[in-house]
């Protein structure tokens, strides 16, 4: 009984954590699952920082999508296209891949995320890299390790300064932990490798638009992170709008009217700014929905699109809230919640292919975390009926790592990055700090 | 007492095996060093295939330049410059670097080794890259792993082929490690993770000019390596010349005046050919040395160049000789050959300082072996007196095994390769699939 044509056609595009808990919850129904990424790994990115600082190799914190989803292939209902998705014909219920094929589809999941955003300067991005994929990381580290590699050949000890000033953009947790592993490099890792230039007296200056640090935590545990990223040696200035970037530093204005202000650096790194996925664009033009300023895809209690409840979005290109006791609330765009509604996206899903009517979806917080260099982090854990623990310093930096390695998919990667972290523990050296090729000159790429 | 400006100046070129050993003869001299690389890392170019091929990381097989020397870094008469040298000045005795400095020196060792040669045909570079650096091996990596991903989307089966089929020119060391590999990969690695294709119907040819495969070997075990092949599965053509090679496709022909065939096939990797680094030509200008066919630099018994003893080239860049017993025999180009080089011009530079004469190159042949795919190798180790001793298959691959794993620099870089391999041999899985680009379209660089 071969009932292949007959089986319900579902296509999910993304392979992060949304598309990926999405596939495993359809994982013993009767559909036929087409998955399709513009790259062939899946990508742990919560550990994406320790690739772009040397910490970690790249295959540490990846793995093939179809080494992932292994024994669902055995299974004989799934095919993975690693293709670019260009465009969606939601009158024709098909999607649109790179080389002209369509693929179509009965029910739709996109969980294609999102991308930086240069607020409109778009010029930027060629000065400051930001960080979402294996290759940013790559731009980064090779940015980063080139940088004292030129500051150590000019003989002219001024002209070494902007080339031994990092400017971090955006003091969420990518740009503390960024900020914080690269103060530690540079006092720690180096020092005792370069005969010119002296890596101490490195500048790591930290730009933040908001008046505090990790603005999505609360003000205790933000001036806590700011406390150990004052001991660490960065230099954090909140309140202050970036203005301009080319390729010699950075504009800033201090506060709303305050003084311009110039630091003269070849190094800066993008951690500000985050847009949804250009997919958002291509649903709303078929739907009629109107996007947030975001970018995000606005969807109803179940994950779906009004009118259209056959897409499912799911993951940060999705404005979802959570409707559990009290108001709904929007729910956050951290990994956690990418996961839960790719599985809350796959339950409804099956509802509706059993005829039931969908659930709409709860936000469970477990907390959040992050870490400011080494040994240090802040933990902000709900407890329900309660309030929270928090908890900050080396006892926070413990749990961080354990829940990081925990979550880490596959078992040889946990023990790799275990190895690797114990070794830099004791040792302060990094393992991953070849790059490839000889970096192209900083600000002319 | 500061006698750092009338310390004698060496300047070393090239962070490979020769340069490496060369600086660590002259660790304990009172000499002032600066070593020339154009990239960040020393790298253990015999396990490069590996990084081709998904099963190593590259910071597996690389260390930092910086990190490598660091123990002479603490001597405080080291510099370390990450440099594109574009000329030597021999009368000036100064080396010329991309930006325009210059490097004065007392004494210069070259050890720049060698690139691909096309011979000639530098168009066939963009179909069909070659395995000398990291970047290369990235390039190859995600060629070979995005041509099944291309195979994939295709719905004509007719059309997969090309993208299924992968030759490699050349039937050395790296060409039979790169065929035997590849067919491993696609045989063992591959198969249940695709829907539409079957990857245990890919054709790797393996193409050779001359007769036989591993011709720097006897051929007892190059039959040995052969057989191998042939077992694997791997499409070994000899005695063909190619003539073509096009984003489509390799011509070649059979034999002297035979027929002239074409593979089409999207994947195509070079292994054939090796020319010395340009640098020679700086030195055969500045000298009046006349470089030999595979433009190395013809040395004197001591490793200088004739009439400029404060020059000396070592590795893959020289044509050296061994002068033991009996006649004077050419050096083969191989990494013991490059360290045993490095570490005799550190000792005749020494000589020379302490006002003694030099001493002739003597090369020791510690034996040659090389891999055919997974559990299976050849050896040829010579015992004085007796002979040599010659072994294949399983046995032989343990011993390369541990002569690799022996001889990789850093301990911590050893256990990950014996993890990586212990996880590879069990379970075929491959650690190091993740590419961080989607591929270019093949042949269309």
């Amino acid at each position: 009984m071969n009932a292949t044509t007959a089986r319900p056609r579902v296509v999910i595009l993304g392979c992060g954590f949304g598309g990926i808990e999405a596939l495993r919850g359809l994982s013993r129904a009767d559909v036929e699952i087409t998955i399709v990424d513009r790259t062939n790994h899946h990508l742990f990115q919560p550990l994406l920082y320790q690739v772009a600082t040397a910490g970690l190799t790249a295959p540490a914190i990846s793995a093939p999508i179809r080494h992932v989803l292994r024994s669902q292939m055995k299974r004989g209902n799934l095919t993975v296209l690693q293709a670019q998705v260009t465009g969606i014909d939601t009158a024709g219920r098909q999607v649109l891949l790179d080389d002209g094929q369509q693929l179509p589809y009965d029910h739709l999941i996109v969980a294609t995320g999102a991308t930086h955003s240069y607020f409109g300067h778009d010029a930027w991005s060629a000065y400051a890299p930001g960080l979402k994929t294996l290759a940013d990381a790559f731009t980064i580290r090779s940015r980063v390790i080139g940088a004292f590699e030129h500051a150590e050949r000019l003989a002219d000890a001024a002209a070494r300064a902007p080339w031994m000033t990092f400017v971090v953009i955006g003091a969420g947790p990518t740009g503390v932990e960024m900020a914080g592993t690269m103060i530690e490099i540079a006092h720690h890792t180096l020092p005792q490798e370069f005969r010119r230039i002296d890596s101490r007296r490195t500048n790591v200056i930290l730009l933040e638009g908001s008046p505090r640090v990790l603005g999505a935590f609360v003000p205790q545990l933000s001036e806590r992170a700011r406390a150990q990223l004052d001991r660490l040696g960065v230099d954090v200035r909140t309140g202050c709008m970036v203005t301009g970037i080319d390729a010699d530093g950075v504009d800033y204005r201090e506060g709303d009217g305050g003084p311009t202000r110039r630091i003269a650096s070849k190094t800066v790194i993008w951690a500000a700014g985050v847009a949804a996925s250009p997919l958002g664009r291509a649903i709303a033009a078929g739907t009629g929905i109107t996007l947030d300023r975001a970018g995000r895809v606005p969807v109803e209690p179940d994950l779906g699109v009004a009118g259209h409840p056959e897409i499912s979005v799911i993951g940060d290109l999705a404005a979802a809230r959570s409707y559990g006791r009290g108001e709904p609330r929007p729910v956050p765009g951290v990994s956690p919640g990418a996961k839960q509604m790719g599985r809350a996206a796959a339950a409804n899903l099956l509802r509706r292919l059993a005829g039931q009517p969908t659930r709409p979806f709860r936000y469970r917080d477990y907390g959040n975390l992050a870490t400011v260099g080494r040994k240090a982090a802040v933990v902000d854990l709900p407890v329900p009926g309660i309030g929270a623990v928090r908890f900050w310093g080396f006892a926070a930096w413990l749990f961080w790592l354990f829940a990081h390695i925990y979550f880490l998919i596959g078992f040889r990667n946990r023990l790799i990055v275990m190895l690797d972290w114990a070794v830099a523990y004791w040792t302060y050296e990094r393992s991953a700090r070849v790059v490839a090729e000889p970096p192209p000159t900083q600000g002319e790429p």
